[in-house]
């Protein structure tokens, strides 16, 4: 049994303020502690949260959660947070059934001042509250936490253009953990937090430079890395007072792993009566050897053992590594092959094409509707992109798909990892949608592989054997793979039975429906979809002599495929008995996938019973 | 009859090559005439195209179209570009059925290097081609020509974020046409340009500023006026090499009404072999009076009388008005609600929403993305946001109504303007998608008011008696009104009539089906959603004793509500006959809006022969 001493003591942000100043770094001790020993366990967010225990404990320090707003971007950084805020003692239950959300969730706790878990959107809500306060003359504060990887969305930028132009209470902090940037900039950064913190601030850039040039021995170098930087990001914090003049104070850098300073910054950054940025330097995965010297791998991490840092189990077989070593090969026998990413290589899968094939490798950053109509342009001129994205990520893209992809009737490929149930993720990263918002899209084309075989044939035929918008869609981890497909290309598998009824289904849960069937003595007859949408002309007349269907689906109900078949068959002129388990159109919390699916009747014991009702 | 002596021999980009210098001059006269004589009789967009004229010219006779792509953001400032590239002589047809479009388009023309009609793309579209001429050793260039309104659109930033990287031939020309910068900006950026035209470029911002504390009378105000600029993008133009150090070669600020200058500065930006932002100054409405007076008036028009500038038609009783009117009138009596629009004030009728309540109005300029977070960012600390968007333009913000409004149980309303077919604009405008993809969103509830007194009455509902997301949506323009409702805030309206068949509808098309309904000697029982989603399962219950329903939606079918309907009622194990007529799942090109509804079948002379058809 793991022991805190101090930490147990901390009950809530008054606990921690109440804390002399001097059990501070003790305390940061013990929170990291009790993080690598949770998540070890648990799984979860691993590095990004050991980078901001002290930027945690400053905020809650100095501001008055939850009647001043932390409202934390992605929000996977967000666990010393709700150590602090009295869920200590559930962090065991982090991301499992009733457990705690591995994101912030009002309904958990007032401390967890807006839902999230996608990236981008915490300066407009962080902005949204400060108007709010200011219109009610409340004048606590809204303070947004956003990451350096955050700011590549264009949310962020919409947000900026907008919120500096208010008089709020309304601080941006910026958590940069950007690895890449070499020490020399840093150096240069350090340079201007010191001149900044002049009573006589020197306004203009050219004195930085003129003293950069006086510089003796690191002056050229850093204003050669100065030059060299490449993002937008980047350019931003590093020259010249681009925040204040979009009506922000600006505070940095501050060393995100001082305590002292980080109060003191934001003290000041509190009583201006307008609003301030602030800019904060970290180390991801401060303070655990392994996840510092790797912070990618530990970024979203399932269990794994502390003393060495290794996973407990394997990822080799997951949908996505299949997906990625199938792209791979064909991209080694056709140069018109390009793969794009939104900040997720390692995530869909895309390292070996990466490191096979840079200069058809595109990672755009956290910028899902550059990626798509990015794609849609190479695809305009003869390339074959394929854009792999986690489904709940690709809703950022719905006008992008639509507008400048199906609407030209591109060729592009959307390869949507994470499809389904994503289980510990919760709500906000559930892949449920997806079918429901592109079959709204004309002239969309939608694979559904169930095995790595089909995977990989239907891969193929989505580049080679679609028009327009092809999308192939494949869930989170791996699957045993119950099923062995006769055919894994073919759009539609139909395997004998009783003709009294007809048991329909795609995806991972058509093993479950398999192997229910399997169990009855008479067994209905199975129709597999590998191709979801659209429904051919020659799928649906072959229904139209079907007595009863019953179809079993991992989609919320509205816009199923389930409901599109049942209107097709309706618009024939079809009479049959038609039912249809899906989802419900409801919000769907964390769990395991598979105990999710259980819940919803999509496993196959539930499958199986529901087959005998409806055969007798 | 006009007479364009010069334009009329100018049918390809050729023959203006082939022009002598000293006749351009009189060409941008010409084609300003043949503008302005058009689009007086067609309606179109009128003052972003007199402010494009010689730059387009500049760049056809630099460029070689289309083996050098020029992508033109949103489109539709590229009449000039559609008048020299052989389509003068079907002007007369611009945004008529059949027609030229208003936007470009491949099909009409492979000088339409893509398809577009949304903002913010061009960037995103033309690096995708320039990279697929990269990986093809393709010498030719992409230039893509996106305006300072364009820019507020985060998905530029992802894409600059992205393209510097590169070694492409791309060329990125800002026409930057704000006229809201004061001249003092203007002429620093002059002067800006003189220094940027060295050859000993100078690079450091720091001389520049040197220079300005010595340029006796105007050095101060311009520093002053360049200090108090509140955009990103202001600051992004006059401040420092921003975008030479994200990679690309920055000419500019250019004279966009000087051909020569322009055709100067793009012939070194083509020469360099690495991406160029070339910075050029438009006027507005450039050569006609009254545009150049109001060039937001003249952004996009109806008929107009050319002698006056007055448009031919009277929009006082658009729905967007009756919206606005009604918005303005609730807030007067509660300081809670709160008006957003993105860059649309005019066009969703909330100019006197502006004018009275400026403190609770937002104009977040085309960021939809942002708009709706930040009105659920509003709405956690209760106030009452309601966010007027285009039908068109909120499938931007997709994973913002589902993920950072709906998921969370925020209140707010989206006033969905230009719900349903828009007509002119054509099919990258249509707003036929919003039921599918907003009743994929858990918690959502839509209203679809089709009179004015509905429109004030749901609205009302919307803002007050309703939970969680609610969408109010209406048709672009206004409607003669021929069913004047009953009970405009009922959720449902059933008239009496033969129980043998039920004729269901909403939205303007209800108007249709109760005309068509009038005219039979025994009209059927007719059903009028208001409230169109979720369905309640007490109109469910009553609807399960109908043998007969007959659906007509103006929306696509996948997703529409009545696919919904039928999955719902088939669920209940409703056995009736079942038959909708909707929008095709389809692209649906630009005509008039009835002219549309027409040939879907969709206007009271085809329902009446259907319902006829059913009653038999």
């Amino acid at each position: 049994m793991e022991h805190y001493p101090i930490l147990e003591r901390i009950n809530s942000p008054a606990d921690l303020r109440a804390l002399p100043a001097g059990q501070l770094d003790a305390l940061c001790g013990e929170i990291r502690s009790f993080l690598i020993h949770h998540v070890s366990r648990t799984g979860g967010h691993l590095a990004s949260n050991l980078g901001t225990v002290e930027l945690t404990l400053a905020l809650h320090r100095v501001f008055d959660s939850p009647a001043d707003s932390i409202v934390w971007d992605v929000g996977h950084q967000s666990y010393t947070h709700k150590i602090i805020t009295g869920r200590r003692d559930r962090f065991d239950t982090l991301r499992q059934e009733n457990g705690l959300s591995g994101f912030p969730k009002p309904s958990e706790s007032p401390h967890d001042a807006f839902a999230v878990g996608h990236s981008s959107t915490s300066i407009s809500v962080a902005y949204g509250i400060s108007q709010a306060n200011h219109l009610k003359n409340n004048p606590h504060h809204a303070i947004a936490v956003i990451g350096d990887g955050a700011f590549t969305g264009g949310m962020a930028y919409e947000a900026l253009n907008n919120a500096g132009r208010s008089r709020n209470n309304l601080i941006i902090v910026l958590n940069h953990n950007d690895m890449s940037i070499s020490r020399n900039v840093g150096a240069f950064a350090r340079y201007l937090s010191t001149i900044r913190a002049q009573p006589a601030y020197l306004r203009f850039k050219g004195r930085v430079e003129k003293v950069l040039d006086h510089t003796p021995l690191v002056g050229g170098r850093i204003k050669e890395a100065l030059l060299s930087s490449k993002s937008v990001l980047k350019y931003l914090l590093y020259h010249s007072t681009f925040f204040e003049e979009l009506g922000f104070a600006f505070f940095g850098p501050v060393d995100g792993h001082n305590i002292e300073e980080l109060e003191l910054v934001f003290q000041r950054a509190r009583e201006l009566g307008r609003p301030a940025f602030v800019y904060v330097e970290t180390v991801k995965g401060k303070g655990y050897e392994f996840a510092e010297k790797k912070p990618q791998a530990f970024h979203g991490v399932s269990r794994f053992d502390v003393e060495t840092g290794n996973p407990d189990i394997s990822v080799e077989d997951s949908y996505s590594m299949i997906f990625g070593r199938k792209l791979t090969e064909l991209a080694a026998k056709d140069r018109s092959i390009c793969a794009i990413t939104a900040a997720m290589k390692m995530g869909t899968g895309l390292s070996l094409f990466a490191s096979q094939f840079c200069s058809r490798f595109f990672d755009v950053g956290i910028a899902e509707q550059h990626a798509v109509t990015f794609a849609a342009g190479l695809a305009s001129r003869g390339m074959l992109p394929v854009f792999a994205v986690y489904s709940t990520f690709l809703q950022r893209a719905y006008d992008q798909v639509l507008h400048d992809a199906a609407l030209s009737g591109r060729h592009l490929v959307l390869a949507i990892d994470r499809a389904g149930l994503v289980g510990d993720d919760g709500e906000t990263h559930q892949g449920i949608y997806d079918v429901g918002f592109l079959t709204t899209i004309p002239g969309m084309t939608i694979y559904a592989p169930s095995t790595a075989a089909e995977l990989e044939a239907l891969l193929e035929k989505a580049v080679y054997r679609t028009r327009g918008v092809a999308a192939i869609r494949y869930p989170r981890g791996g699957d045993p793979g119950l099923f062995v497909s006769p055919a894994p290309d073919a759009d539609t598998i139909r395997l004998p039975g009783s003709p009294t009824l007809l048991a329909v289904s795609y995806g991972r849960i058509f093993q479950e429906l398999s192997l229910a069937a399997s169990r009855l003595e008479t067994p209905p007859e199975l129709l597999k979809l590998n191709r979801i949408w659209p429904l051919s002309e020659e799928l649906l007349e072959s229904l139209c002599h079907c007595p009863s269907i019953l179809f079993f689906e991992e989609a919320v109900a509205s816009g199923s495929i389930s409901e599109h078949l049942l209107a097709a068959l309706v618009r024939r002129g079809w009479r049959g008995r038609y039912q249809a388990v899906t989802l419900p159109d409801a919000f769907i919390p964390q769990g395991s996938a598979n105990g999710l699916l259980e819940r919803y009747h999509l496993r196959a014991d539930a499958m199986e019973q529901r087959l005998r009702e409806e055969m007798t």
